[in-house]
């Protein structure tokens, strides 16, 4: 069994009271990143993986996308996403993301806020995003970021004070499963290294188009001074890669 | 004036002591892996980045590399190199590394050991290597690691006993020179994010073929236990990249 913890009711209830779940992708700090490293998707057939409340799959329509797949496993997640969303061109699925089967060629992008360090086997998700992508089509996606993700508490260490002192990394080069906590209850996260999603993308035939680590704007730390830790270390890390071939 | 570290005595002379001055590249923990990471030099042009004592050269050609090239600022290393050295294929340059010159395509191959976190200007670098590079041909370099670049110390963080408690993090997006004590001297090292090495990269015209951030194997662990500590954190990042074009 895939892990399924947005339908445990406690960490559903949680969820829905972040920032981003209200407010939304201008609520979510790596946004404008992640938008910048999309390509346009004016005519495109999109899929979104781990869609939750279907905000990307909504923002693709708005930019005039022919079609959208939000995929999540979630049923309370999409039974959210549904409704919030009256378009006919969006199109929800009940299933892991591990387990997408589409037609070869069927996406002209593919995208995933921050539900692949949730995933178990990511060179599966490579090798069925790489086939259902049409040649020179995009895979972007955002993860915690192995620095964020190396050590199960991720948190800052402290003094006695209680004042940031640094972020503490440890057992980075030992991959796998993380027992976390996330909004007061446990979850497994897949701890990789940066080598490990690049190398992995290359051989499932993707070229590595952008990464990003990405920091507060200046505009940012201007408004908002306690944003300045962001900048001490990362929390996501982005990529945007393309499917090798004509 | 580039910095020439390696030309001040008491630094060169502790640098000459290190293990992998005397013992070569066997004796470096990262070399299998850099190894590994290269194409087949056979009957190949290759430039050495930052050559010092000329190892790399010479096991290029012991490769059977055609012609080897090696660059260095430091007078002292290069005097060690010719030193060590008796192999009219095998030309030293007393250069900065961002300053080299080279023909259009002059070169199958380029590599750096550990030299590039020295460089102010890593787009300088890969323009320069683009340029003197054949279509098709290798840059396969290594630097330390963003994590152990980020804090100035470069050192763990100990508890009262002096146990290695954790690996601190700080400043991690904060790139740009520190003033870093390695070898009991003041030396400034750059500190550039992952997303940074590999966006210079592309902007410059190279394709990311493999990324390697290396830990002790296990008969490595198995023979020397204090080993472990390596798999903690990250020391080297190491990058091989292919210039784009027929």
């Amino acid at each position: 069994m895939k892990q399924n913890k947005y339908d445990d009711p406690g960490f559903f209830d949680n969820y829905s009271q972040m920032a981003r779940s209200v407010g939304g992708l201008d609520a979510a700090g790596e946004w404008p990143t992640f938008r910048a490293l999309l390509p346009t998707l004016r005519e495109k057939n999109v899929l979104d993986l781990g869609c939750g409340f279907g905000w990307h799959c909504r923002y693709a329509r708005a930019q005039q996308a022919r079609s959208v797949v939000g995929v999540d496993l979630s049923e309370k997640m999409l039974a959210r996403a549904r409704e919030n969303t009256s378009d006919p061109a969006i199109e929800y699925r009940q299933l892991a993301i591990e387990d997408i089967d589409f037609p070869a060629e069927a996406f002209d992008v593919v995208l995933s806020s921050l539900a692949l360090h949730y995933v178990a086997h990511f060179d599966t998700v490579c090798r069925n995003v790489h086939h259902c992508l049409v040649p020179q089509g995009s895979f972007v996606f955002s993860v915690e970021h192995p620095i964020f993700t190396a050590l199960a508490e991720q948190d800052w260490y402290y003094d006695e004070l209680g004042e940031r002192l640094h972020w503490p990394v440890d057992h980075y080069l030992d991959e796998g499963p993380r027992q976390a906590r996330f909004l007061g209850h446990e979850v497994v996260k897949y701890h990789r290294i940066v080598a490990t999603y690049l190398n992995t993308l290359i051989a499932a035939g993707f070229i590595i188009n952008r990464l990003s680590e990405p920091k507060p704007t200046q505009e940012m730390l201007d408004r908002h001074p306690e944003t300045r830790d962001e900048t001490r270390r990362p929390m996501f890390l982005l990529i945007a890669a393309i499917k090798n071939g004509q």
